[in-house]
């Protein structure tokens, strides 16, 4: 299989290779692209790969089955269309696609349906609002769903390698302080609108007229879009923690039928993708690195039949992000999906002018 | 005013210490106490201050005005009625006395209207209760209130010294490590369920056989309380975060009656001991050492008149603990409350047996 990445060198590029390598994803060939030409070349199973700048043409005439875009909005609406020309069906981590009706937001474990021949576009959901996906469908399974509301606790890695530089610059600053070292090396430019070590601040993307983030709209529409409910209630505080790597989230949710624990606790054991913790709690250093989803803390609020609360925790850059991508090629490997790709060609579901 | 100390070299202890001072309270004579006889003396207003143990006997016989408790449940339940044999009022920020029925549960900008001349024991509310109160107080002046969802990013002085030396612990680890620095210090006794550096615990108190922490009961009851709304629908999920200072909450709340955000800010920009933010945010490291209690990201759930939104921080060493302690004190001084003492020392509004 023949398979580009976008943004290869960032955070969500480099999980997009180690998944593809754990999942033994066969790879013939590797297009590495990035914003530039690099000087270094990326060493991908023994092989120096060449990271080249992301063009049209090299997109187009690449000859690739699958690109997946792993970096800006801008460079997916610019050049998903080209990859997509040169024949490659393109897995995108950006929010360009996400809400377009004739795209499909898959997570494989909660809406593999959704997936149509046609389809050559598949966006990956906005990391936050995959996870707690994946930890409420379950739920909406078996009792139906009407309203969730959500506070995450979100790691600085969802901002990329500069969110994480940025924690540790802080860190290593407080440290330095603290022993009386008066050395002031330059700050990087932090993607956070306040201090993030030893804080927490409750705002990721930038605040609308209504006072709600981008973050907290892309979660609610996201969230309805794969959990099939276009009328179900969001409301969401998104707030960024120093913490590393997994998202995490205080969820209350109400459904649409009365149920029990016992019944959601169940559900939530047989869940595909998901670890459920009955008792006890789940933190999110115990959950970097894996691809699972851990849902603790279940619990009726009151002695109420509808209202229920949840702890929900997953590692964003792999199962919100890189997993879900490389779980989406495999999906779509086992249906048959690239061997129909060349008279799907000749009629794409997807409108990209 | 001769006052004494319990707990005086805790976090919350030397906060009261500085509070009093912040609010020029005359201190005649003060008496510092901790769980054992101290050798190094405390300093107070240039003078050297005996550490004693507390003992019944150096409570009753100390004829204290006021002996401040901030030390465990079990000292306060052992200790507090000695203080009020002896004839002092005593303001104790332990749990034991807060949901006594005889006993008002008092944050000033609140309820003060709840002192009555006969009471001598003021409990002063779990920190993280009384952080939540202000800020969502004047919303229930204003439109009533129905029912509370909390998610709360608890800083790690909320368990005391202990929880400061554990993170602190924990960030020089992980940052030795990180340096190739082998050695390995003896870690300190860590009050909290998990790892706490870089990381987010969803556990404050322990959990009961329904899945609720010590503290997610506490704020619910005490709220309840506080608000005279004994049918108020709280639900919470009580977070520690890695954070020194400060307790913050993500707030969804119902109110008994449609209102508007305009109406709520409005009500927020005049409460007070509140300090509202009309656009932007606010982070707990901003509110380190402050007595107000910061709100913002006021926003409706969608295009709801009654379900709401919003974020509240506020030191809850101070304002959660100390400096509420310190105003009722105050409060009482203002209200001729220790002029009636010698009174309600024969009427005594508490049984203690």
């Amino acid at each position: 299989m023949k398979i580009g990445i976008v943004g290869v060198t960032g955070v969500v590029g480099e999980a997009i290779l180690r998944s593809l390598d754990e999942r033994a994803v066969p790879v013939s060939e590797l297009g590495a692209f990035a914003s530039r030409d690099r000087d270094e070349p990326l060493f991908h199973r023994g092989r120096a790969v060449r990271v080249r700048a992301a063009t049209a043409e090299a997109l187009a005439g690449g000859g690739f089955d699958v690109v997946f875009f792993a970096s800006s909005d801008d460079a997916s609406a610019e050049l998903a269309a080209h990859a997509l020309a040169g024949g490659a069906v393109v897995i995108d981590n950006s929010a360009t696609f996400r809400l377009d009706p004739a795209v499909p937001l898959v997570v494989p474990e909660v809406n593999a349906h959704a997936v149509r021949s046609g389809h050559r576009i598949f966006p990956v959901a906005n990391c936050t609002a995959i996870v707690l996906c994946v930890g409420v469908a379950p739920i909406a399974r078996v009792a139906g769903l009407r309203s969730l509301r959500v506070a995450t606790y979100q790691a600085v890695s969802g901002a990329g390698r500069a969110g994480l530089e940025a924690l540790a610059f802080e860190e290593a600053s407080l440290a330095r302080a603290e022993a009386g070292d008066g050395l002031r090396p330059e700050a990087p430019a932090s993607p956070f609108v306040a201090p993030i070590a030893r804080n927490v601040v409750p705002q990721v993307g930038s605040l609308d007229d209504r006072g709600d983030t981008g973050e907290e709209k892309k979660l609610a529409a996201e969230t309805r879009k794969m959990l099939e409910l276009p009328a179900l209630h969001v409301a969401a505080t998104t707030v960024r923690v120093p913490v590393r790597f997994a998202h995490s989230a205080a969820v209350f949710l109400e459904t649409e039928r009365d149920t029990s624990v016992a019944a959601l606790a169940a559900a939530l054991a047989a869940a595909p993708g998901v670890v459920f913790h009955p008792g006890g709690v789940v933190t999110p250093r115990e959950v970097e690195g894996q691809d699972l989803v851990h849902v603790a803390r279940l619990r009726a609020e009151g002695d109420s039949a509808r209202h229920f609360q949840l702890w929900i925790v997953g590692d964003q850059v792999r199962k919100g992000a890189a997993t879900n991508a490389v779980q989406i090629l495999q999906l779509l490997a086992e249906r048959g999906h690239f061997a129909a790709r060349a008279s799907s060609l000749l009629t794409p579901g997807v409108d990209l002018s």
